[in-house]
């Protein structure tokens, strides 16, 4: 009878967690100190810990800078194999650290770790993580360091991933192994609005898996728009926090697990937008198509897409879409062949265009926001260039010298700052450590 | 009737060549390119091309001074994981050049190449070599570089291979893919005494294992001893030759494949000797024992060793051996506490000390080489301090300052010289380029 409390406790399985930690929180020895005692304290507080590690961003420059010594278009294959040591010396170098800290650490590569990819040379993408080493070593009570951005090719070759593949393998990992994302990062979180554009920005402690696609697709920087979709399809719930401070960061979880839910949630804004509009298209099917095609084989990312119909029965219609700027002078080589072969009267290109996008689950159930928008940048003198919308966004091309501006006077109007009154969530700010399942 | 020349001769199974370029040949762009160069030549010939590659020097030492930085004492296996990722750079750059060269290349790692270790890390010993993946690329007509110095262990985990470990991989590749094993390196053999000391030393065309053996343990440091115990062993002929010119090098060859049998083939020494001597030790069985295992212990390598039979009735004996002369201060300590237990009476050390070889197959039926040595020294006035032998070698211990003169001896006494008449070798001087099995 003495141990009943032990014997009614049902044992709870272990919380394992997969801390993610970007390059510069591996930069130099300090850092690497850091990032150790950090990824220890977790271990000590009972959890199963994995780390994934970037390459020093120091390491990763040499390591390019000594593939184009020698080569002007280094071979893929080759590519990989030079880059993937950078993320191998990051965990060769924190296992040591935890290692002297009193713990076990074992260092894995991508392809020790699981990570099967396809054999997309330098931008492979993950098709099956094999955990049953991790794991093993967790279950031996190791912590567990992970080459990030890395894996083997079905054909056995080391490769890279693509844009966004670091934080795509913490969430992949944290998939395959039922725990939970924590991706560290030089900011406390993800903001209502840029905090150097609007003093009064506020770190939200939730976001819902769709209002972070949208916010990511829209400007945020802080999560890759990739690696939130693998944690939305696989149910990863992602925790952004600062490598440089304790305090929680913002959850990304889904959305019955959100505990607010305000008409907007945050104001995000990019400024490397540009402008390309077509005049004088003819009005037939499959033109739009066309253009749309040739873009699409100079990989050229096209967003926001108008077409006017023809002013009357002239039979010539107007076009107009946005691309990065980095891709504007692509898009203009590959629309040049075009120019004759379908009869474009002109194509002009404007490359100092912005976007700014407010996001918000709440909106669906608000039609009243768009209107609110345009008024309150109408007001502001700010001309609308272009808009955009889906169920929880708004977004509106504006010329970029007018960005800040639309972005301070929206986080205004929709009262998204620390201090402001927000009438839409009478339930106030839920702060959640760790979430529980 | 007119293809009967083609018909008649029988295709020849293509020669595979194993080529090891250590961190010298690869050590900036520019030499890159010249092993790449290098590399394409002995394809472009013909042969089945394997290379195996060292880790830039520069890079070995920064990865080495990063440990550090954050370890006092940096765990092995990470220690691996780290030091591991320098070959891996070498080959992808390599291969990158080679790429551009028009010749498709692929760089392996020691796991891809199927180096299977055993889990002494940072010290690890090949167990087996399981080629398939070389020998599938070759018949697709790659060049495959492999990463040296490492491999795989039995627990899956990134190991490199202790000293001598790069000649070891290229011999072991070749051993298990059937072909002979090219050592690159920034001399132009192997000479029949130290160019430095004996200007007019020779390069040899040819010696055995059993020499090269011999002259690897005396102090030749072109090739490493482990190597070449693995050539001998699986029948591996090696080409040792310069990076920096195209001219033959030296076969090291089987005793019936050499062509001249001399009775000296080189003088080789070592300068960093250092002497033990042990004075009063207790004339009782397993006294000599307990000493020599309280070195092992310490890993002190102990190379030459005289016992003295006691003087008189008085039971006391003295006992001198060499050792590397770095190993002087671990063998002091690993005497100090057995002085007092066996009751030593002295424990006497000599720093200055050095080692003059002579080898040469051909000794084995002339018993007066040993005479010819000694009176060579005594004639020049130098004092002979150790003696030990082999069937084909004889090695002296003298003070470290007359090393010099005492190679310099010898050199001309047995006619070694590149003018020298040698009448002991009436066949002359055999050249192959790749000797015919």
């Amino acid at each position: 009878m003495t141990d009943l409390s032990i014997a009614a406790a049902p044992e709870a399985a272990a919380y394992t967690v997969v801390m993610k930690f970007g390059g510069t929180s591996v930069a130099d020895a300090e850092r690497v100190r850091r990032a150790a005692e950090r990824i220890v304290a977790a271990k000590e507080a009972g959890s199963r810990v994995v780390a994934v590690l970037s390459a020093r961003g120091k390491t990763t420059d040499d390591l390019v800078a000594m593939a184009y010594e020698v080569s002007a278009r280094p071979d893929p294959r080759e590519m990989d194999m030079l880059l993937s040591t950078g993320e191998r010396i990051s965990c060769a170098l924190t296992a040591m650290v935890i290692n002297d800290l009193g713990h076990e650490a074992i260092s894995l590569t991508g392809s020790q770790a699981g990570i099967v990819t396809d054999t997309s040379h330098t931008k492979a993408r993950i098709l099956d993580v094999r955990a049953g080493r991790i794991d093993a070593a967790l279950s031996d009570g190791k912590i567990v360091l992970v080459a990030g951005f890395q894996g083997v090719s079905t054909a056995a070759d080391v490769t890279t991933l693509g844009r966004g593949g670091l934080d795509t393998t913490a969430v992949a990992l944290a998939a395959a192994l039922g725990g939970d994302c924590e991706i560290y990062t030089d900011v406390a979180g993800v903001f209502s609005a840029d905090p150097r554009i609007v003093p009064d920005a506020r770190k939200l402690t939730q976001a819902s898996f769709e209002e972070m696609l949208e916010m990511s697709a829209s400007g945020a920087r802080v999560l890759q728009l990739r690696s939130v979709e693998y944690a939305r399809n696989h149910g990863v719930r992602i925790h952004c926090r600062s490598s440089f401070e304790d305090r929680p960061g913002t959850w990304v979880l889904t959305e019955e697990e959100t505990m607010e839910r305000p008409l907007v949630t945050a104001v995000t804004h990019s400024t490397d937008e540009a402008r390309v509009t077509l005049t004088g298209l003819p009005d037939e099917p499959g033109v739009a198509g066309r253009v749309m095609t040739a873009l699409a084989e100079a990989n050229v990312n096209v967003d926001m897409i108008i077409q006017n119909e023809p002013e009357s029965m002239g039979r010539e219609a107007d076009m107009s879409f946005t691309v990065p700027r980095d891709d504007l002078t692509p898009a203009r080589e590959a629309l040049a062949p075009l120019r004759a072969e379908l009869g474009i009267a002109d194509v002009a290109t404007d490359a100092r265009m912005g976007k700014v996008s407010l996001v918000g689950a709440g909106m669906r159930s608000y039609p009243g926001v768009a209107a609110k928008t345009f008024s309150v940048l109408g007001d502001a003198g700010i001309n609308i260039e272009m808009i955009s919308t889906s169920p929880i966004k708004i977004s509106v091309v504006v010329r970029e010298d007018d960005v800040p501006k639309a972005v301070l006077e929206l986080h205004t109007a929709f009262g998204l700052g620390a201090d402001a009154v927000r009438p839409e969530d009478p339930r106030g700010v839920h702060r959640p450590t760790v979430p529980s399942r």
